[in-house]
């Protein structure tokens, strides 16, 4: 039986676990390199001790940056085998965690399907879910209700859970009074938010904290502190809501440390390219170095169907200055749920945010890849330029469906094509362009 | 008659053109704060003389940014009137500028087409129209035959020219020592090189500068100065070739300021999301507030078939950091001639990015329609979102094709809608979630 709780009280022990043994190893690090960021909260190793096929992997703004990807069973997709489809596509994509956002039926099949079969990390929102587990309105349920959801999916095998422990019965009058744009657009938030409007109580994911914290060191569940108030449009970017927010997610981030429990900490949301940088920098100054988890950040409002792309330019400029984890946004952003190919196109722009990122933060061995890109273009070997393509189908499918003139270069310049050009010029051969 | 050649010389003398009117007016400046701009070089107004149906823009890095769609007649698409079609459609977009890259044919016709039909600014790079115009290899050709075909693209109408001045006989001792991993990737750069290597001689475009500068002075033709030696890979990114290209282009540039003649620079290319800053700062010092062209930049190598996603994040970047306008780049580069979808993803990308740096540096009035959008949101209406949107027939078709089970929300949230909750809340009312 392994002798402690979470993998950080067991890097504070100075225990190599099996998880930060695999973790290390993919990110070129030693153990010896890895173990104090556990210990110090800087990486989070999120796996719960009930996901048994999890394949384990860091989340801290040193090393790679992952990505997460939203899917679940809901009205409009209730086949738990369709969504399990798309859960392993998805990861043979390239997502490092698999949010769980069921809004529909029997919630606990699924979660369960998905911690015994997805080596990815799973992560869930309780306060969600608390709606449709015991199918009763928000109003109805207790402060116990929903912790006694915690406890479900910490048992379930949840790896980490986002809890939006950071707003108070104080935000309700901040709300009102400092007149945001769109005031709160977290679903969770909003959720959390209507409660203590309703029931007069003080929000029991902040008020029950300690309790929380004994069931996620039981289990090892991460923490992934939810941002409320994060901005849902430029207008209320870095404000006073969001940042109050901030301070609180702070506090609760080293209780619990203080308990050995693993926490990441979730950031905007709309947020303009000007501010991307300072927001990280406040984030990891105020919780110490915690891993930040970001929703976009989206860097303008005005592009509903295109939010991949509003998204990816805000994550990649988030993550080489702090982020750690990014959570992937789609086309129908805004507009609807994702179908398969959003899906995809989704996970295509985060990956390719996150390993702008990585190359610009100096991650180890992130820029071999497109070294090795250079060289096959290069020497115009399209085999290889495939074998380096971070989506080799749709690049294969692009340059065939339009043939080029001649075979070793591509129809976009043909006989121009400068590399074709400078090949011959450099080997002192005569360059036919006619 | 106009007593003044080009727009800079009117400036200089204190003249308020038509042209720096309608511009002023456009970017909510007055005359009085437009016209040292002009005068001194850090705004180009592209407008060549003979290109009658011009609806003005000016370029410079405290204006707003604006795109460039390249388009022409190649072998694949040989009829006038549908890439001509391409080109309004392109205009409709929000494309500010059109480079007429035309390889098949005469290309005459269309070029004259342009100007007299398209409203927004006109770019050809006459070394590679050289080989078209001649029909004769690239070694027969001379260099008044070069010089000759900027003259015919001047009297032609074209408000700027990509011209690679930049490089001369010692790049190509240049480039054979210094092992670039991808050489020269520019079109026209990789020609004149080659050029240059068949012919023993030197660069015709820098050895008669002067000839060229008297041709532009003319005209009021804008020189785009080429960056033969851009990076093509991250790796080349900011190395030795790049840098002193760029120091020639600083000298260059001073030069047709003293006649007058207006100026761009043209940047990479493929550089590290980290290096982007510098590369726009050392541009703009070395040149000397030169409004900055860039193509890209590309923040991966390793992304074909989504590089309107990775020169999206370099772009919105580098119009932050000081580029004024950005190069289209489409899902097709690096594999083949983009189609008529492929030109509106990149034209798409290329606004978002265009707009998350105008928001960012403050532009006048820039965030005015998130604003609006946020509002819009906020009060979940949907048709004020759609005259919003910068693409609102995607964004509707995405919205409408997964129809909400509430009118009033989207099928993304449905009754989660955190917006709805927030309402509901903050107005009393009981919110049903089930």
């Amino acid at each position: 039986m392994r002798n402690y709780s979470t993998q950080m009280e067991a890097a504070r022990k100075g225990i190599i676990t099996p998880e930060l043994e695999i973790v290390a190893k993919k990110e070129r690090m030693t153990t010896e390199e890895l173990l104090p960021l556990v210990a110090s909260g800087k990486v989070a190793i999120c796996a719960n001790k009930n996901h048994k096929c999890i394949d384990p992997e860091g989340v801290g703004s040193m090393l790679r940056t992952k990505i997460n990807v939203n899917l679940g069973v809901s009205r409009d997709c209730k086949d738990y085998d369709v969504e399990m489809q798309k859960v392993m596509e998805a990861v043979n994509m390239g997502a490092h965690a698999i949010m769980d956002l069921s809004s529909h039926g029997n919630t606990i099949p699924f979660r369960r399907k998905l911690t015994s079969e997805c080596p990815a990390m799973i992560g869930t929102v309780p306060v969600y879910d608390s709606v449709i587990h015991y199918q009763r309105d928000l109003d109805t349920l207790t402060a116990k209700d929903f912790i006694d959801v915690v406890r479900l999916h910490a048992q379930d095998g949840v790896d980490f859970v986002t809890l939006h422990c950071g707003i108070t019965r104080k935000t309700i009058d901040q709300i009102r009074n400092h007149k945001r744009k769109m005031n709160i657009v977290s679903r969770g938030g909003s959720l959390v938010f209507a409660w203590m409007c309703m029931t007069g109580e003080e929000n029991p994911f902040y008020e029950y904290y300690d309790e929380i914290l004994d069931i996620c060191r039981e289990y090892d569940v991460t923490i992934s502190l939810g941002d409320a108030c994060r901005p849902g449009c430029l207008a209320d970017a870095t404000d006073v809501c969001q940042i109050e927010e901030l301070v609180r997610l702070g506090e609760l981030t080293k209780r619990a440390w203080e308990k050995d429990v693993q926490v990441m900490v979730e950031g905007p949301g709309h947020v303009p390219l000007d501010q991307v940088e300072a927001n990280m920098k406040v984030q990891q100054s105020i919780c110490q170095g915690a891993p930040f988890y970001v929703l976009g950040p989206i860097v303008t409002d005005v592009a509903p169907g295109y939010d991949h792309i509003t998204s990816a330019i805000g994550g990649a400029v988030a993550a080489m200055s702090g982020a750690a984890f990014l959570c992937y946004v789609t086309p129908a952003e805004h507009l609807a749920l994702p179908n398969l190919e959003d899906v995809k196109q989704g996970i295509m722009a985060s990956k390719i945010a996150a390993h702008a990122a990585d190359i610009a933060k100096g991650v180890r061995g992130a820029r071999e890849i497109d070294d090795k890109m250079a060289d096959a273009r290069r020497k115009l070997d399209w085999e290889a330029q495939w074998e380096c393509a971070m989506d080799p189908e749709t690049a294969k499918r692009i340059w065939n469906e339009r043939k080029p003139e001649h075979e070793d270069t591509c129809s976009m310049c043909g006989k121009f094509c400068a590399v074709r050009s400078m090949n011959k010029a450099l080997a002192g051969e005569h360059i036919d362009i006619l």
